[in-house]
């Protein structure tokens, strides 16, 4: 078998330790590579960040073949097992059991499913946030893990119950069904202020099956906190796309202002790292 | 005929204004988006920055459909024109064809092809950087423009006469024998520290075909000095690259340093700008 | 503007003439050329033959991204216009918007998208044919005509009311909400052994839009009545596909039996065929 | 790992098995199907069959990552391992290595690359054999067997030599070069409408390596002196998608004649037949 055929085993392995996990998003195998040089462990390969990336709005317009593409990418390109964001699964169960043999079959260590509608909206867009019913969800989880041949393969569900407004209850009854249904790990999405919501479901949470939150509205809590309180994975999902929005932003407007390059200079990273980080055969060379 | 249909006529017209283009290097349609937020006039979809996006070298591996597809997204997902780098054209004349057959179909404005050997290495490693026959490469020009369909595409000529070691008058032969075969632009790319041999170049350049620099190993030189030299496109083709590469680095430093992202907020676009980019229905709404 | 960017307005020349209009179905630019040289009009770029063609049910498990590529192939490949199958749209009203952005902009002539819910399943599977509601699926109508920018670019409203078992008095009301809506050709399809559905359907149609139908349970209804009764175009959509299997399979059975190929030969199109068909530079040659 | 992981495998237990390896050409994962139903043992991913289905010349216009994504559907849809037409490996050794490292880690079983230049004519082409020196094209093989991760993986040369009308001493010197430089096995490729040069050549073969013979210009030949002779694959190329252009051509003729769909139906497929291939769920059913 090939380089890319253990990544699920790492990931199960990640998860087996003692530390908290952390996965990076991003959408392209340049964020994947500076995210193993900086340490982190494991890729979110993000459906915001590909979006974003495409020009569209998160919202179910880009296909399972294109994000297939782009977490197979990140997986040639670095030894990271990536955990790619596949929304609701693109479709129904059907679609998820083509999904999971599609992912499993390039490499890709986990696939993320979750409990909205197709097509769906960013989880923190303002509007259209529904939920399947949990039965519908959990045989869409069924049908993940019956289509898988890897044993490593992992299949996460994401609940979005409190994304839905809904209470504790309600997220603990459907990660119980998505757990008797199959699933290696459960994701607790929510866009409080506050780490509450995220800490309570862990306190309240009687499963063996690791957790995983993605701290994006509330960023203060911290790996520690989530550790403690019983999380095994910690998401930064969108942090490498904001940045570089933010530093492409001021790069062309100092650019725009300067009329040449050179104030640019000492703020971009040298070409020789660009090189480096791409494995260009041949150093960067100037002349004279 | 649709939206897209009029990018060519676009930077032709641009061509013919009286100020500088100014084109932003990137490998997706979000750096479009943020170039013409940032008042830029036109995108170059480089092959350097989608080679290092999917962490490969720049070296003729992404094939022709990939970089198709990106210039096609920052076309659709902007109102600017798109001058595609296509390297040497994929292969042979008949390669060049059928590019052109592609690229103008999708709403492409313009194709850049060079005169090194298929498959090429980035002009800024070292090594690898053979000419082919300025006949060959003329060649390669005509069949372009012989399959081209729209009268307004355009198929500029690069030449990388200097980033081989050759002299002024090779590089002057070289654009004359493209220009003779048709080219509606010549590049002269230089690896100079200084603008030097650009400068001497367009200074006894006689042609009306419009010249076009990639201001990288210098810098310093600026837009007016390009424009006042006889230069009516200014390339910018890797900053936004270098931007991402640099500040994911730090925000990824950062954060492993803090265990926690709250640090990082202050240096982030905030979420709401990118749903703006990303065209997001509903606005970014968190939860108490 | 470039030579593809007129098929729609061919597609529309051909409705207003007085003969009807043949698409031939197909999932390759082979099958378009074949199409062409035999003198058929316009192709139909079936979702039940491109799913075939990749070895999986025609349930929506191929991409947007994968049918686009696909019927981009036979207009580029083709001088036909090309009708595309999309199934019901990809999704809600956003995905049909966002499709027939991306459609138009291939020069593809024409996209249909049917009033089942997504995913979908084809129209003579037992079971899985459940309908969206009419206003609902005028809404994804309006969306697509309102996307669309190439005012002769065609969106066609295709009604399965007959394929789920309603009467004809639904079918005509959907057919009128979606002609409300702005559909520019109304899809009547059925699975009758009968042409009776389609021809009681035209008796009562009232308006100026044309209509469509294809005769696969019914193959014995000719073009000259379909005509009479008032349809504009007849897709024979599943024929290519179908011919290819039986001649695939006697082929590999004669092959399988005769261990080698000799005995093939005079069944089989000659090389130059093929080379033909492809634009081969160069005539086939043997050596002796 | 996955249920692709193990083609490679499969592949080399065929070859150590007494019995002949039956490859069949195709372009599409419905030929593998019906090539795996009709007992054959292994596919050809053809590239002279990809380019025609997409309408260009078999002249490396197709790109790689189009034809990873057809070999890889086959392998999906089929249990067959695919031996993966790769014309001359893309490009150069960089271009072979990066193509290895794709292939194996989508589960591809081998890849056949020829010693002629890139880009390449279809072998039978008239004109545009020119071939590579033999230690450029042991540097690729090398370069391509140093990519590989998995160690099941084969990679193939194939010579043209005959093909380019060099006599057998030079096709056995390359092929003894092919496989010091760690081919896996060899591809003998003749144009002449006799088996002599392959028969010659394998009479003269003195390494372990399998050998393997593609009899287009030469079906005379049985599967069993082929065997006697030596070979241990025999690759039939291009009669499925030779049988698919008269199949479609002779439907297209009765069409357009008959004006209705009635004449064709006992000479193509049923419907059912095309569901039982694809897998779809749900019985093909009419209504009355």
């Amino acid at each position: 078998m090939n380089r890319l055929a253990h990544r699920s085993t790492q990931l199960r392995q990640l998860l087996a330790g003692p530390a908290i996990v952390r996965a990076v998003g991003g959408h392209d195998a340049l964020t994947a590579k500076l995210a193993h040089a900086a340490g982190f462990e494991t890729m979110w390969a993000s459906s915001l960040a590909a979006s974003a990336s495409h020009g569209v709005p998160d919202a179910s317009l880009l296909t399972m073949t294109q994000f297939l593409d782009i977490a197979e990418s990140m997986t040639q390109a670095s030894p990271l097992p990536v955990i790619a964001d596949c929304d609701t699964g693109f479709g129904d169960a059907r679609n998820v059991a083509y999904a999971v043999a599609r992912y499993e079959a390039r490499g890709i260590a986990a696939m993320c499913i979750e409990d909205k509608r197709f097509p769906k909206l960013n989880s923190f867009a303002d509007g259209g946030q529904d939920l399947l019913p949990a039965a519908e969800f959990a045989a869409k989880i069924r049908a993940g893990k019956q289509a898988q041949t890897d044993p490593a393969f992992l299949l996460i569900a994401r609940t979005e119950a409190f994304i839905a407004g809904r209470d504790l209850a309600e997220a603990l009854d459907r990660a119980h069904q998505y757990a008797d249904a199959g699933a290696d790990a459960i994701l607790v999405h929510s866009k409080s202020v506050h780490p509450d919501q995220v800490l309570k479901f862990a306190a309240a949470w009687d499963r063996d099956l690791p957790l995983i939150a993605i701290p994006t509205t509330y960023p203060q809590v911290t790996e520690a906190e989530l550790l403690a309180a019983g999380y095994r994975v910690v998401i930064y999902a969108n942090q490498g796309l904001r940045a570089t929005v933010s530093s492409v932003q001021d790069m062309l407007r100092v650019l725009s202002q300067a009329g040449n390059a050179a104030a640019l200079e000492e703020r971009l990273a040298p070409m020789q790292a660009v090189f480096d980080l791409q494995g260009m055969p041949g150093a960067y060379r100037t002349a004279p």
